[in-house]
């Protein structure tokens, strides 16, 4: 099974870049299944219902989400109905919608976690810990997806060393720069560090540079953004073996209209 | 000319992998100079007068730091002696050593200038602000070379987009994961955000894998130890045009033992 | 001659606290000079001109502003006007107002400095760096204080033993909670970690409770709002000889309506 | 019943407090109970298995810890023996130790919860949920405090309101100050933001000024020592009816050898 996993989706450039790029991407590789970090396709801050069934159209089947999930209000009203969207196990307990979700793809029963690391980030749960207290009820699933979205790169890549050989991938996200480290782990576990920036190219994560400058050089107030111009869409396939459900590869995709 | 810039060269492994791939990586590419950032080359803290010897002597030209300069204290004996080593230009205003050098290179005027973020790290002046006061000082240098080292991905390409036109190349260091973004910015400054680690393979950031998830993990005190073990290095090739003295090309070199 | 330093004043149940006590506190005291920090008065966040005015209206000679300058954009229209209202110094240098004035109060050149702390706080260049570049031109003040508005009470002591000597006072403020530490320090500075808040009573911060615990609680988005109900003035009497201009002593003053 | 909580205890100059005015202050209030901050009762970075001895001898009867809880690799040792020292209940968990006690004091029984801040602070689980998920398991014992050693003065805060009723006090510790506003909340739970610091008058939360200012200024690495010369104790008093178990009181108490 091949199961494409795109890097943070940032608002209508990304947006764009998903319906340029997506149907092509599938067929060269033959995708099966399709994730996406959603927590910025809405003008760059948070998702809503609108943005999720656009993307939908242009063939996501899942989203994960990030430290932005809340942004856009919108999602209050429909993350509880929602079957194809997720946010950070370890928010607060009482948060509305859920951490993870099992799922059936091909006859494979298939569960997504979102994560969210500690480093460097807003207040959050232990991610070790609830990924532990969780893992008795999803370990007899085929194959495990994880999105950790950090900051830190020791972080990433010590959660998926934990979890080498109890999970099939450990995908991660949130800097908005694709790495260059995709690789397999010891124990068979695929990784990647970030999977990269879905948006403009011509931009700071997506957002437009002038705007990103000015913030960083004077710490004044300033309302960013979403970059225009020609765009790119960053993602990973994660290769995965029928029969023993591991992961075979992991492969870096990006595709832009410069 | 050509310019290699080698990502955190971390302990023994990562002075290993210099000597074993540097040879061959400068008859490939036909090196001018070779800068490596050096702050994690004695046991993976700090930098001492016999490593950065060892590394001269397997054809390093010259170091640049972060913030973990001062983790050896062998460094206080001979940073203001050394004419090939230079710290964050904006660390506070009476530490030992300098910012930036200019040296001769093939008869070109080659400043080199060492920064520090400060979103996420330990508390430094504005970079914005160093660069701008030494600016009239080095302009008419035909090449200027900035490691930025730096944790977040936004504060490295805001910077670099800030400068950009002004000096021939950005490099980010820090995080030690190369990143996939290497490119020439629309005013022609070569970047990228991140050039990698130059040390152990299985390896957290260069560090023994397991001590480093016990750390993240539990939060108790763990002596981290450099890695062992196959090693791989990681720089990026800055080439310049001789007429202009304008990066033509940035590319990113990756050699290991595996 | 006595100089009253006022706590950061939250919104209209601040404003209220200053209009229900200040006179008395004037009378009681003999103050000459009032001193305020004004960054969360309008609303809880920044400072606007009508502001301002009112609360000249009931006593207060000058303002003092921190982290929250920015979040009332109708700053941006007077602080370049304004003779009475500094922002943190060690701000990027481009930011608009100043970090520092020298007025006469009583035939005395009294000078005002507003400085920021690194830690736990927005990026900023370093205090001490600002002030030592600035002292030259202010050392012949008869009497200079310094509002240090910072969150961690170590670097606050830090800074003031810095200065201890140098400075009439350092008055610290931010934390929105009094310190009781008032103290004269070796060197004849007078100093206090956090001057307190002037605002409601019944609140966190000045800001109505229950909004602050569900933020902190659920990590959902909260809109704060100012707290109302009875409400207290809190600040620090700063007594100065006449012949040396020292420190004699400083007085935490507590005032409510309860 | 009396119940007093003394603040962080620094190095040997705070023991020395301790002996000096512990007794006394027993004396002059009835006190039943003493509980102390012992994080930095070890040369101001942790405790041993001596130096809790010691402060037993002196009238202490229980510990609580903080951020500094593993800095002395002695408390392995002896931790999970000793039935009155507790760490952070937020701590990873499967961290040594246990993060409450219930005891019994004067026929009552009586609970003790250490809990941590997530602002600021390393990362670590909800306090919140974490004392949520306690609570059943406690909620019939007479008395319970909290000790919440947090930096941020309006999580304190926060913290304290949310579980104003369900406990007899929230005590804060960590920030070595003092603050002047101890206080019984709406639903009679005592609580002050910082209980203080015990040890030497002459220093910066309990360490030599000169080697603090020197790291805040510098960056550079700094040997902090515990200060010496004049001593003083911070603490709270806190009332308990013996009737409802109530809180009727909260008084800090300020003793020292100036
Ligand atoms: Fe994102
Ligand atoms: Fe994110
Ligand atoms: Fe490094
Ligand atoms: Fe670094
Ligand atoms: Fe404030
Ligand atoms: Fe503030
Ligand atoms: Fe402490
Ligand atoms: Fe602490």
């Amino acid at each position: 099974m091949n199961i494409l996993f795109i890097g943070d989706i940032v608002g209508r450039a990304g947006r764009r870049a998903v319906r340029l790029f997506l149907d092509k991407i599938k067929k060269e590789n033959k995708v099966d299944f399709i994730i996406a970090n959603g927590e910025n396709s809405a003008g760059g801050f948070g998702i809503t219902k609108k943005v999720a069934k656009e993307l939908v159209d242009y063939g996501i089947d899942f989203f994960t989400m990030g430290n932005h999930t809340w942004d856009n209000k919108d999602i209050f009203k429909f993350i509880d109905e929602k079957d194809n969207l997720i946010r950070p196990l370890n928010f607060p307990e009482n948060n509305p919608g859920q951490g993870w979700k099992t799922i059936e793809i091909n006859s494979k029963k298939v569960t997504i976690i979102n994560l969210i690391g500690q480093v460097f980030m807003q207040s959050c749960d232990s991610p070790y810990h609830k990924f532990i207290e969780l893992y008795p009820q999803i370990r007899d699933s085929d194959i495990i997806l994880v999105d950790f979205h950090a900051e830190a790169t020791g972080e990433k890549m010590a959660f998926a060393r934990a979890v080498d050989g109890m999970v099939t991938a450990v995908i991660g996200t949130h800097t908005h720069v694709q790495t260059n480290d995709a690789q397999i782990l010891p124990q068979k576990t695929a990784y990647i560090t970030d999977a990269g920036l879905t948006g403009a190219v011509d931009s700071i994560l997506g957002m437009k540079a002038d705007k990103m400058v000015q913030k960083m050089k004077d710490s004044l107030p300033v309302r960013y953004e979403v970059a225009t111009g020609e765009v790119k869409l960053e993602a990973v396939l994660v290769k995965i073996g029928n029969k023993n459900n591991q992961a075979t590869a992991i492969e870096t995709i990006n595709k832009n209209n410069l």
